[in-house]
């Protein structure tokens, strides 16, 4: 087993020499689908390898993420041509200054100082992901793209998944001239290579963990590189008491059921008391009775005291309240006014999308300004929270922090910039 | 003594509130510089007190940044009055997205999904810095402007005097009817109070550490809270074989000499082998000989084994390449090739400001796109590096990370953005 270390330093030595051109880039994203396409026998049994060790320790819903198909391998080549066809985010020139009245020294030239700030890859990128094996060919895709070496840290149960994925992508990489080293599989899937890409200060520019909370909190308390955190999301909506009660129980209905395990689902119900009596029903008979007859997955309701006073459902607990159910199940709460469901969010959100559901301006425009989420939402469900259907293409994670990119993370939230400055003997 | 996490809940409690617009900021920022000049007595009285008691401990340098007088407090206003005229950085739309293809309820309106990422305010910075008293005016009203509270956190040289400059601009703060809670300075000045800021995770959103190396180590191992990494200046001048020598001789003495002290000085002199016969006695004239005639501080050279084949001086050793001297020092290597040079910056920089002197275009386009320096310069001194060269304004301190912010910070760069949504019923 190669050692993590080793496999940082070679990406980082691959991506310290002169960086590839748009064109090339593209040729070498065309070659890794090209020949994910052409391994797909080789991939198939990797995956059957792991599903068959997988089986009986996964459940069903995780198995299912795991297993690939031809199709989904078509797929995955397809994402990569997609990021082929984006704009190069390398390069562009974000600002220009030029500086006719910079001293010069005597030996200098005519012109002023010209002071451009550039976008420039990251450099090398690490991400820690769990078993879907598509992240593999996104990530990589993306990082190449945005001119940076990918090393990629799968879970142990995609392991072999992820070697064959990897070792096609690399052929393409050097069909293309590229240097094959700037993608790596971290071949250590203990805990110990986790904490090590956490550490590796110097060598690993950018680290983003996509996984669980518990990934994030190890992230967060461990890492000395530059790290992006991403995907928890206890996503709230606000049924305010002007909103259009029809559209709240759409919206509601949409965000919590659509797809529940996802990070942009909703967990957390507010409602204004005003209208609490008639919309907590409304919400019972949606979420619980019609889907009970329809033969769907009732979603389990788990009611503060004011709720519990108005329709049956389980008595919330306080942690429900700072809980990624990813499941069937909603928190609710009646709240008095847009202030306590802003404060309520502001204290429990993970800062991912929070929606208002109102016809009032005002509380509209006071929710958005005050609710310090990546995605704010009026009148929309949050489950739009993504990098596709914001415009970006693909994403490369969904960032719930402030600093550097927040919400969904797309070629531009992988480059850096630096200042070139030019001139002709300038001094201070 | 008020404890630490209490002034930070007061400030996240305060920005927590509405924001103010750009006209009441303004207003304020205005007032805070009024008040700063009202109570120049008070400010200076608070000053001598801290003179006082530094002068003992601290040297005639630092007791000259520490000193205020009624010109400085001017100047420091005067800074506050420039912030004023500043463009706002809050609420500009940076991108917009309309998506009419949006899934909408039966209920929902007509109209498309709109999409906008608008720059938004921190929330809290926290600022760690040293005994420049100016740095207590400077970082609060940026982060006044920016939309943010801002906490404090002085050393204790200059603790005095930052306490009476905050309760100054709390005053101004407080007659522009904003809530002078917005800034705070920290009151416990011992080690506990500056962890503690890199410990407050939910209170803190951003960090920056204005300081020397061990600060910034502090930082990066112990903070879990957002931080950018300021200020440690490794810079080097590599002379090409292709430099004009007159010139090289020119911004290599500007880079070294014009001000050791500061964070954008050289610090290492890299000589290509062809020109390094010739060019080293230029430098040891310039540095060394004709400083020491002009009554004035000699340069010490410390020399690689090649460089001492050439010139007298110091022999070096390993750690002088690793060095921030901030002082008359110079380290000086021979390299065979730019590439060496390169390579050498990258193992050893800290990726603050680099230069290469050439008139070769080439080996000028290899150096801006491989140097991986937040500033990449060509036939300039290094000194340029800072906010007000570059046209940004005043700076909250030189970014040396990647992540978010690169190079001089200003305005622009104390700002985040969130996507605000807003829909008729849209569900996916």
């Amino acid at each position: 087993m190669r050692d993590t270390m080793e496999l940082l330093r070679l990406a980082k030595e691959a991506v310290s020499q002169r960086a590839a051109g748009t064109d090339q880039k593209n040729r070498a994203l065309m070659q890794m689908a090209a020949c994910l396409e052409s391994r797909i026998p080789q991939i198939l049994e990797a995956n059957a390898r792991d599903m068959e060790m997988a089986k009986d320790h996964i459940s069903k819903v995780m198995l299912d993420r795991l297993m690939l198909n031809e199709k989904r391998i078509r797929d995955m080549a397809e994402g990569i041509r997609q990021v082929a066809a984006l704009p190069d985010p390398v390069g562009e020139v974000l600002q220009e200054v030029e500086r006719p009245d910079a001293g010069r020294s005597n030996s200098g030239g005519k012109d002023g100082l010209l002071i451009q700030r550039i976008t420039v890859p990251m450099g090398v990128i690490a991400i820690i992901y769990e078993s879907r094996p598509n992240v593999t060919s996104d990530a990589a895709a993306l990082a190449i793209k945005a001119g940076s070496a990918c090393v990629l840290r799968s879970g142990k149960d995609a392991w072999n998944s992820a070697n064959a994925i990897v070792l096609a992508m690399k052929a393409g990489l050097e069909m293309a001239g590229l240097d094959p080293e700037l993608l790596q599989l971290v071949e250590d899937t203990s805990r110990q290579s986790a904490v090590a890409l956490m550490k590796a200060r110097g060598l690993v520019d950018l680290l983003i963990p996509r996984g669980g909370a518990s990934l994030i909190r190890t992230c967060v308390e461990q890492a000395n590189v530059p790290c992006i955190e991403t995907g928890t999301g206890i996503c709230h909506v606000y049924v305010d008491r002007a909103a259009d009660l029809s559209m709240a129980a759409d919206i509601v209905y949409n965000a919590k059921t659509s797809r529940p395990s996802v990070c942009n689902a909703e967990e957390v119900l507010l409602v204004h008391e005003a209208v609490a009596e008639e919309f907590l029903p409304i919400i019972k008979r949606r979420l619980v009775d019609d889907r009970l007859l329809e033969g769907l997955a009732p979603v389990e309701l788990r009611l503060d005291e004011k709720a519990q006073a108005l329709i049956p459902g389980t008595p919330a607990q306080e942690k429900d309240f700072d809980t990624e159910f990813l499941d069937y199940i909603l928190a609710v709460k009646v709240v008095s006014s847009a202030d306590e469901a802003i404060r309520h969010i502001g204290a429990h959100s993970t800062h991912h999308s929070d929606a208002i559901v109102t016809a009032d301006a005002a509380a509209a425009e006071e929710f958005t300004a005050r609710v310090d989420s990546a995605a704010v939402y009026v009148n929309a469900s949050t489950r739009f929270t993504d990098g596709g259907e914001f415009g970006l293409g693909c994403e490369m994670g969904i960032s719930t922090q402030k600093l550097h990119a927040r919400g969904p993370m797309g070629l531009r939230e992988l480059v850096s910039y630096k200042y070139v400055v030019k001139g002709s003997g300038q001094i201070r």
